[in-house]
Order: structure tokens, then sequence, then C-alpha cells
């Protein structure tokens, strides 16, 4: 894992407030816990209403909050006056998310001007420690920050 | 896109009773609009309270309705007594998500014993008609159903 | 599935003249059969030095017609004097390649100025007619032709 | 990255002789060069007869042998009578395989009974080092030996 020197100073407030415009993160009491060039972690606690159909997180919610910790580790790397879009991305699911607490962390593997590769992991926490719930791999696009791109053409 | 026979006649009140217990989808308000065999439609409304840092409804959670559509899709096809997992699943996404609803489209590419390939995708509808959100390419997986899969292996 | 305008008339010969080059297509016997606006098509015929542990083409033989048939239904909605490159691709496999003859073919989902998303499928023809081998999901991306990109950053 | 067990002894053997069947990594000249418990390396020199357009490895070539180290990590950590089958792959490739060799890594990141999932990256090497061209993330299947599964019923 490569140290990344970010290109804008102010990258952790570009994330954090990028972070606090997001209404699903607050919706699912998520919390940013780690901004560091190129690496951001989530966390949230578990909730009944956010299951599938045996009680387990659904893989949704557990994809939300490693999608948006991917997102954020890119867009820490990228400069100031852009915003960060999911292109794609792929997701394991390794075991069911049970427990107390779900972390998902974002890591990048190859920043770019234009896309960012990045590798993110989703665990559980509980009684018996940390498991590994899911893995994703994906792929981040840097876009002029235009507060608007209703009508973006990638 | 063949026509598949199910082999459980009871597989429209199997997935309706699955879709009941995802407490997630009462949560987002998702409504099961079309069930036949390997073919699920789900749709949302959009909600503010859902957003990714722009407003449009975040990738989880568009995310969340078609793994749910390609997973009924899945289990539509597969014998009674049988639960339905999703082992991984790749999104990308085309448009961003802005409209009135949102729908969730899953189909049966390949049924199987233990794994089904499924393809899905997503619409927003509104003024302008229909526009692709994102599009999906999706393993799942049966399993015995035994109302508890805390401990099972993959 | 949409018809697609071209913005370059000489598209096909583009497509043929790059086709060409692709010295790996020449090694596996590639033709390429067909080329439209966003549609592209390549086989191969089975040979019994691509295979893997089984006697089934490799999976990445498979992958090879696959990826090329996106990448060139790809490029051929592009600007002249641009190249394509893959982005990322996920392929799920379906049943062993065996036959006489194995057809990749790629089409647009969502064509961008500087992404595209194509889908494309992998068949398998034989005694017993057409079977469906592998399934793709594709980012392809527009790059400057420079005839040399080794320094590129994407 | 967990230190693991193989439950066969033999898995090394069981590796080299499946891969020695493998007619593809003979014909590209690979060589297996690392068989540990869930750690596969295979290698291959650059070859200008299997190169896309501009003169770079083919992305087909390069996932082959990261399929193929990737299976057998797999493979290293599954019982005595069985083998291994690709479900799906999703590869990045993030710089153009140039240089003198190419080295496929393969890893399991969570061992199943049924499923096992492993992260695969591809590395070039040459006057400048080494540098990253791509990365994988896929699902592997347990299958019986039967030596010939062309009616296999995933």
């Amino acid at each position: 894992m490569p140290d990344y020197t970010p290109l804008d100073d102010g990258f952790e407030q570009r994330v954090r407030s990028s972070f606090a415009r997001q209404t699903l993160m607050e919706t699912i009491e998520a919390r940013l816990v780690k901004v560091l060039p190129g690496e951001v972690e989530i966390q949230i606690p578990f909730r009944a209403d956010l299951a599938q159909q045996n009680g387990f997180m659904h893989a949704g919610i557990i994809t939300s909050i490693v999608d948006t910790a991917c997102g954020y580790a890119a867009l820490s790397l990228m400069p100031a006056k852009v915003d960060v879009l999911t292109v794609e991305y792929k997701v394991n699911f390794v075991s069911p998310a049970t427990g107390h607490t779900l972390i998902g962390r974002g890591k990048v593997i190859r920043p770019g001007r234009t896309l960012t590769v990045c590798a993110g992991e989703v665990v559980a926490t509980g009684d018996q420690g940390e498991k590994l719930v899911a893995t994703m791999l994906t792929t981040m696009m840097a876009i002029p920050d235009r507060g608007d791109f209703a009508n973006i053409d990638k």
C-alpha cells in the first residue's frame, strides 16, 4: 500500500463537507471515522429496519458505506474544485452482516487524473471480534464540481 | 430471453413473503410490482433522505432495489424450501438517479441448481420519460431455507 | 436496444484496421464477422492448444474475443482520431466452452464522450446448436489516438 | 492476509498436475513460480504475437494468467478429488502491459466449501522495476473432479 500525497491540503475538509451533504449517510446514522490521503473509513450501527429477509443488514446498505468510503478515498487525492462519481463497482459478499457495528473501508489502489481504482472491504464487529462481510473493487471518476451534473456526459 | 417454467407453483407467494420480511424495502417504501418466473420488478419513490452529495439517489439505494429484484428473479425459479443469497454483483452507473420513481428490474440469464446468473437494470421515470440509470450482472446462490444462516459456509 | 448513429462514417474501416493490428487475434485465428454501429462480432475456431485443464477453451481466451468485440463496439461510435482502452470488465461463465466455433458479441449499452458501457456474450456453436458460455459487462474509454499510450494517465 | 492450512497435503502436486494440463499455459510459455496454501504465482514472457492494437499484451492474456493463478490458489485449499471452476471475475486495467515479464498473482481472500473468493493482481517487470497492470476480484467453485464436466450444472 503506497503512501499518497494529496494534491489539495484541504482534502479532509472537502471530504467531510461532501459527506455531510449525503442525506443517506445521516439516515443510516453513518459516521466518518477516518479520512487519510487515499483511505477513508465509515461506520454504521446495526439497525433492524435496514435488513434483508433473514434479519442481516441488506447488501445495498453494506454497499452504501463501502461505496461512499471508496468514493471519498478517491476524492481525497483529487485536486480542489473536483467532485467524484461512482463509475462502477463489484462486490463479493462473504459472510452475513451480523453484529453491533458495520465498518466500510475504502483505499485507493491506483489514482488517476480521470479515473481512480479503489479496493474496499466491509467488516462487522461484535462479541466475537471482527469478521469480513464484503469486498469491493471499484472505479471512481473525477468530474468538474458544478454542484449539478444532471447533464453530465461521462 | 427464454421463457422459464417454475419448479414450484407457489413461487410468487414465496417471493412476496420473503420480500415482506426485508425491512429495508419497507423503510425505502419499495413495492414489488412484477413477479414472473425469472423476472421481478421493484419500484421506489424518490426521497430526499436517501441521496448522495448532489441530491441524486445514492448508488447503494439504487443497488438495493436491483439486488432484491435479481435475488427474487432467481428465487422464483428455485425449488420450494430454498432461500437465496447474493454471492456477488457488479453495477455500472450510467446516469444520475433523478426523477419521480426508480424501477429495478431483475431477470435470470442462466438458472442453475446452486448458482443463478441474473442481469438487472434500474431506470428512472420522470417528466421526460424513462432513462437508464444503472445496469447489473450478478450471481445468486440457492441455500437451504433454515430461517437462519448465520453459520452458512458457502 | 437503441439504434446508434456513428460520429465517423469511416468507423468500419477504423475498427477493421485496429483489429488487424491485434496480433493475438491472428494468433488465435479470430475473424471479425460483424461491424455495425455499436455492435461487433468476432469468432474463433476451437483449438486444443488454448484449453484449460479439462480441454475446454480457457476463460482468458473466451474473454479475449468478447473484450475485443466490446472494445470495437465502443470504438465504432467514437469520433475519428480516437483509440479505445479497456477500463475494466466483469465476466460470468455459465457453461463449458465446447463445440466447433466460439462467437464473441459486443454491444454498446451506453455511449459516452469519455466512457462507454458495453454488454457482451460468448456463445459456442456445435452439433447441438448454440449455447451461452459467458456474459460480460464492461467499461471502455476513449483516448487520444497517439499510436503510443505507454505513458497514458487515465 | 491469513495463513491457511491446506486440507490436502498433496495440494502442490495437484496444482502442478492440473496446470500441466492447461494447454494455453504451454502455448503462452507460462511458468508456475509459486504454489503456497492459498497463494499461486504464474509468469510469462512478453511476446509480440499476443498483443492488442498498440503492441501491449492483450487484456485477455493478462486475464488468463491471473485467472489461472486465482483458480489454483483456490484449489490449493480444497480437499483432494475436487476440481476448480471459474464462476466469474472482474478485472481493472490500470496501466499498459509493457516490459519483459508479466507476473500473475492469486490469493484466497475467503475459502469456502463450495465457493472461494480470491484477489489477484498482474504486474509487469522491466527496466524500471515492477508496475501494477491489473487487479482482479473473482469467485471460484469447487466441483467433483470427474475429468469431464461438460454437463455440469452449477
